[in-house]
């Protein structure tokens, strides 16, 4: 990938003119299912400009679920920046909301001007806070039929959405055919050093641009780093099943450990992220994590070697885990030695201590 | 009122040289217990004003109960028009929210550039949705205390505070020791044709005559309305019992109606707000309130007159009904007497069908 | 004014039903020859608000005169709050600006994404930091061709327009035809203690009505200030021209003074605003200024009384009186008696100093 | 500089983990001879991010030239996006302004309500729109000692201050001394292929780095491109020299073209930027560059090969050529020669019109 981006044709973007930027632009697209896609330089402002496109008069108001990534994560852009109004749906624990709930909070009442007018629902698949679970394309289907009905918009922030595709086992042009637009990373997983792809119509890319160069995230030349993207795209994806076999490897490694420190519920473990609770209170997750990211002489004594595992703790008292294309089946293997080994050292120590 | 209105001494607000304005200020201060306070034309600006003074720095949070006055029906301009964005606590039967939501919702994690800052907690009372609830002081003490804790400012939504200062026997100031501002309303309950009574800080006050300018909020000649509004502030608090007794006793009226179409829990009738069901699902909120409005012949034989009722459907299928100065006990009994006919025919009629 | 006041029928208008103000809109949009009018508070908001309305997507730009009261009197609001984007026109000494360079600040490269999109052309009529120039009906026949043309929308700050028809001897709308809306206040001149017309097409008005009550300016009981505006739009126009007929009076006046400290251009007295500059640059305007407000013993003597007469320094070294309602014919006089004292005393003080 | 990015030691910049990341960012302080710096994708946001940390509070304002690119080319994200509102002095023909009429557009009167309180001065360096003209170092001394007196902040939008400080023969910092912040591209005569060094102080980064996260600009693993940007700084800032003897050379060979077809003033010719007019009406600019970017046969049998010249119509009727890394001294004799086949082609052509 770094050979690719060091040899990439580039151009001067700002013109349209980057080769390589084009290229990959088309591919996402045609992947993607939709018209046209842009290249734009993270996650965080692939959404924003999808909610500045979307929610383009003043005014206009997005529908989002509480635990989304864009709601708690992106420094509340949407406001701050687009003056764009969220009221919140319950995050359930497979990702989705109830499309009831959803109902209840669009504005019925427009042009009432005590309410802004809804304009936009935002999911979020695969979902990062509720540990990788894939959105059931059932649930996608009903929900654009519900914002089909009232007119709204639907974009989904799918950074992950390749895992989703890989778990569905399906081409993510049947995912993303219920979305009006979508943001698809082009790290993380697919192991490009930067970048997310926005997709959507032509008029909605069109107004993108403009929204992008707003922000500041116009890019000359861009090509370098997309021609790592194309690679992302095009040659990564398959690996993705790699990451969720390791994920569920280790999940079964937790609940085999002995003593049974740790609890996992198997069934949430869809694609690359694991979350699981520790059964001793008197560990806490964050103490967990420090003793899995380090090593000391007991541990090269008893596995023959030090290991280091990042993790880290999440909400409402958990431990999250994630995989992606630098930890291979042997790293995983080591991991659940590690987590093993802590799970006995937790006990000697704890009867030491009692 | 309106007398005081046409007689009033007047100057130019934009240089602060209105003495009518200036008297009713000092005044509002004083009875809120608080160092100054600002004449301002509604009760959405009012609140829009204090969420720019406490969030004045971009990338500001606000925490909200998801049934507020200014989540739902003021258009989303915090974040339109100020750029602040929103999270929300789930609000309670009784308009208050769980302390522990509350906290988990505040971002600790700041300067960590993924989260806005937390700035501002508001609250509502009496509170509007949840049917004129009363906030009791031992939330308004604890939530101070977390807020004091986190550094955060407390606002009051106090629309109907004067509601609650009379519900619970105390003067506004117990209640608002609690807030570092509060929006209190001249118009509704206490009579004023319009305006409310912005109270805070004198820096807080200070800047809040910065953002009231902005918004186009500083008139000139104010004095003929701050001549109403004197006195809705020193006379007609003590007549808002009557609304409370007279709310009281509709509420009582609809349980003593024969058929028992309507189920009122009376213990939430603490003001001047009662929201009841109706116990036949045949008759939709909808429709009953189109037969208090109306008057039939039948009506009118049986009344001796014709009685119309102004109620709207509310909130999951109830029906609200609100009292205010130009409301008496007559009118009160005689929308019982309306009630208890709409009833008995509502019970002929389906009688007549089945 | 005040009994109108006390007498008016209100209702609530935030749902539309104040008969008092739709007469007062309908009466308003009729007279501007538009389709819809609408009260708001202030004239600051009701700039605000058209521009709103006209730049109603993210990356419009409105472009205005440099010397115009929305550029430097209203806090930036535009951009604060709006998030428009001005470009200016040099304001000309007759309060128009040159087409060419207006021309030359059109964004023509739309969609080109490094530039925002002209929407909206704002003129001032009367212009008030020019001294109450009235814009020649040719100059907004052609600006108004030069916006068609470039599809721009053109809104008028017609704070004073009322004084600018009358000096022109025409009907208000015969310049507000060059127009898609027009602020028109109600105070100032006419006399109402506060409010200003919003007047537009019924498209734009509605639009008006949601962005007023998104800046907390939707009151509820409006009619006591309504009925004053329907004086002030009705009745007071009339009377205008004796406050032109006054300035006139009294910058001829001030060229008659002798020692001869005023000097005034007669040319650029339209209105009711005149600007005068000081001969002696040993007195500066505030110290001019501080003269006509107070009142000496020798002045006593000299005219037989006290004459405090209210002006302000003003751009550029000039002095600005203005005329309005409470300022007479007698007045007048008596103003250009305090001015030729005031010369007399100076030549004395200096000659003493000297 | 294509291998030093592929192999850069890279991290994970959302955590400040990237080493060759912060590498640059400490080397781009130093040079810049303030505390901090940070990585920017771009220019456009690089001075986004500045307006935004400088102007942070609600009703700030900013002063800037009127042909600046900030003022014209960055689609006015200060308003649009961080709600900053602009007033604008006049970019004189040098890049600078009058610092008389600096002054009177600084708001004295705050915090009167009119007025938003102005906090930051943006100068450009050297400047796009006039030419690449150089700021005078006595011309920036003066300016910060005003912004001083008044309590303003002073950003350069340093694009090419590179090119100003191998003009001036001065360390970057000499010239960086008199400001609060400033952007520096990385591209353009650098040679990167995308980024901007932000540098301030560590306050002021620290606040920048919120701003970049919120405009979706914290990037992961920067440190592919940081590797380039490292080359940039520190290795071909020596090469800018020759970009500035090429676009001299041109220039005085555009003098001695015979027919005279072009008109230029060398003495503005300051660093890598020449703009000159065609003497001749006949040719538009528009048409002159379609040629210099053309070839057809004549030119083939006269030059003895097809030389196409990039130069783009610019502001005022004149014409635009820029110098960067890829263009050698070579490259500039042959555009030198295109420039002479062309002013001789068009007098062949215009005789045999006539």
């Amino acid at each position: 990938m770094r050979r690719a981006m060091a040899e990439a044709d580039v151009g001067d973007d700002v013109f349209g003119e980057d080769p390589t930027v084009n290229e990959l632009q088309k591919f996402a697209a045609d992947m993607f299912g939709m018209e046209a896609a842009l290249y734009v330089s993270t996650g965080t402002m692939s959404n924003l400009i999808a909610v500045m496109v979307h929610c383009r008069e003043r005014g206009d108001e997005m529908i989002v679920g509480d635990l989304s990534h864009i709601h708690i994560y992106e420094q509340g852009g949407s406001a701050q920046l687009a003056g764009v109004h969220s009221v919140t749906v319950t995050t359930l624990g497979d990702g989705t909301f109830d499309l009831d709930q959803l109902i209840s909070k669009i504005r019925h009442g427009y042009p009432n001007s005590h309410y802004p007018r809804s304009r936009l629902i935002c999911v979020e698949n695969t979902h990062n806070v509720q540990g990788g679970r894939v959105l059931p394309l059932s649930f996608l289907q009903e929900l654009r039929s519900v914002a089909d009905k009232f007119g709204l918009a639907v974009h989904m922030d799918g950074a992950r959405v390749m895992n989703a595709a890989v778990a569905l086992g399906v081409q993510p042009s049947v995912i993303l055919q219920h979305c009006h637009s979508v943001s698809v990373c082009l790290s993380k997983g697919l192991g490009a050093p930067v970048g997310t792809m926005l997709g959507g119509s032509k008029d909605f890319i069109q107004r993108a641009v403009r929204a992008r160069k707003a922000l500041g995230g116009g890019m000359r030349q861009l090509g370098v780093l997309a021609a790592a993207g194309k690679i992302a795209l095009s040659d990564m994806i398959g690996r993705l099943e790699e990451d969720h076999r390791n994920t569920r490897s280790f999940a079964q490694g937790l609940l085999q450990c002995d003593p049974p420190l740790y609890q996992v519920d198997q069934t949430t473990v869809e694609t690359n992220i694991v979350r699981f609770r520790l059964r001793d209170s008197q560990m806490s997750p964050a103490e967990f994590c420090e003793r899995m990211a380090g090593v000391d002489e007991e541990e090269v004594k008893a596995l023959g070697q030090g290991v280091q595992v990042l993790m880290f703790p999440h909400f409402g008292g958990s431990v999250r885990a994630v995989w992606h294309l630098d930890i291979s089946e042997e790293d995983t293997q080591l991991a659940i030695l590690k987590a093993q080994f802590v799970a006995q050292q937790h006990k000697r120590n704890s009867m030491r201590t009692a």
